[in-house]
């Protein structure tokens, strides 16, 4: 199924448009399930199982995964194969590199981890990014206008009147023949966030920054969905699976992607 | 001993500027070496076993060994494990994400895998870069201008009158505190190169694109190296590891490690 498909179908099906981030931090596991990969292997699998039905995205940021040096390959591979076929998995490596490097990038995202979907970085150009694109089914989320205080260095400096990032959104929607990419633009950043919408139409946003890092969720769900409700994907992590460090830290992370999920659909619209 | 230090060291041990690119694609392997992950230890070990003596530094593409799996990180381990003390090690990764997961990419390549340097995107800003440079010992090599097409595509772009790299480049001068940045300058572009070199003093730049890419050995040479003739790292990968793919592959990646250096020493002013 085409990535876009895939998302909506997924996005319909727990009429949510909440992704959790797996960003599994060892040290802050519940000290109850003990310590090492297994005990992070069992976090994510208590996570998924209790909040698989009310998301549509679970998105596992991959450098947790590689400070845990090389039995962080197999906690990704059975982190995945805990995750419902329904739901979409989003790799986020932010990769980016020469034409033969992003091919081997690829392969390792889509073919051997199989995601759904995956992030890069846009500075080093079209051929950095076209060995992702080859994968028609899958999803490339390009960085556009990041979360993070540092998006204020570059991200903003004019270039012919307006700022970079929206010569990077532009540049991208050129670059969307086969229809398989998406943008990552920070919830902290609303008001851009709107006219990022105008300005791409139907291509799937990826919005991180709610939770600990502070992005609005009304604002953020006004600007950055379609007309028709969908194409969000609004991630939170921390304050999703780290709600409570307590045995009942299952519970507490479907309370939380609950309430978020219904915080985000009281401002969606729907067709 | 601080990055500065240890690659000025080792390029005079060696009396070399050569960085070998370990980009080892299983499918290019010599054929009596085997298939699989032992084949690409074997490989390297023999590549670093001929040429150890005549480079500066290794450079490890991390996206080659991910595409092996989870054993591609032992892989890493191995090879590095090869190398000797006083070679310059660089992990190749090009990674860059807001603070909390810099942080966590900083230990996997500086701890874990224990590499000397590494290559860091800058789209993202200060707080992605600065976990990296905690590590006060260590190298990070930040992008600049990279040596692929699609360099053309936003890192050429006007900004206040100037290209978008040239802001790059002195922001990363004003972020040199703890002076162990450098930055990733493509040999295919020496005009250019020249002009950061005389922006940047005697900040290392690594300097890819030589052999395969095209990149000019006399011009960069000259462009990119301080008066000393000091602080360039020049890549050469493919042209170097698969100068041969018979029997005798370690034999030719030593020629032709042996004629990089000596054509880059015949262009290197030495003080």
């Amino acid at each position: 199924m085409h990535f876009y498909e895939k998302l909506d179908a997924a996005t319909q099906a727990a009429n949510s448009l909440v992704c959790v981030g797996l960003d599994t931090d060892p040290a802050k596991i519940p000290a109850h399930l003990g310590t090492g990969t297994e005990a992070v292997v069992a976090f994510n699998r208590a996570i998924i199982e209790a909040t698989g039905d009310l998301v549509q995205s679970y998105k596992l940021n991959l450098a947790f995964y590689e400070s845990m040096g090389a039995a962080g390959h197999e906690v990704v591979r059975q982190t995945l194969d805990a995750i419902p076929a329904r739901v979409v998995t989003i790799g986020d490596a932010k990769r980016g590199d020469i034409g033969n490097t992003s091919l081997m990038y690829a392969k390792a995202m889509f073919e051997d981890f199989g995601f759904d979907a995956t992030t890069v970085a846009p500075y080093m150009g079209f051929d950095s990014v076209e060995p992702f694109l080859r994968h028609e089914e899958r999803g490339v989320f390009v960085l556009a206008l990041t979360s993070n205080k540092g998006s204020r260095d570059f991200q903003y400096l004019e270039v012919e009147g307006e700022p970079l990032y929206k010569h990077v959104v532009r540049t991208l929607v050129k670059w969307n023949e086969k229809q398989n990419i998406g943008l990552v633009v920070g919830a902290t950043h609303p008001s851009e966030l709107e006219e990022i919408r105008g300005m791409v139409g139907e291509m799937p946003l990826l919005i991180p920054g709610l939770g600990a890092q502070g992005g609005d969720v009304e604002l953020s769900v006004r600007a950055g969905t379609t007309a028709g409700g969908l194409r969000g994907v609004y991630n939170s992590s921390r304050g999703i699976i780290f709600a409570s460090s307590g045995e009942d830290f299952a519970d507490s992370a479907r309370n939380a992607a609950l309430a978020l999920r219904d915080q985000i659909n009281q401002y969606r619209t729907t067709a």
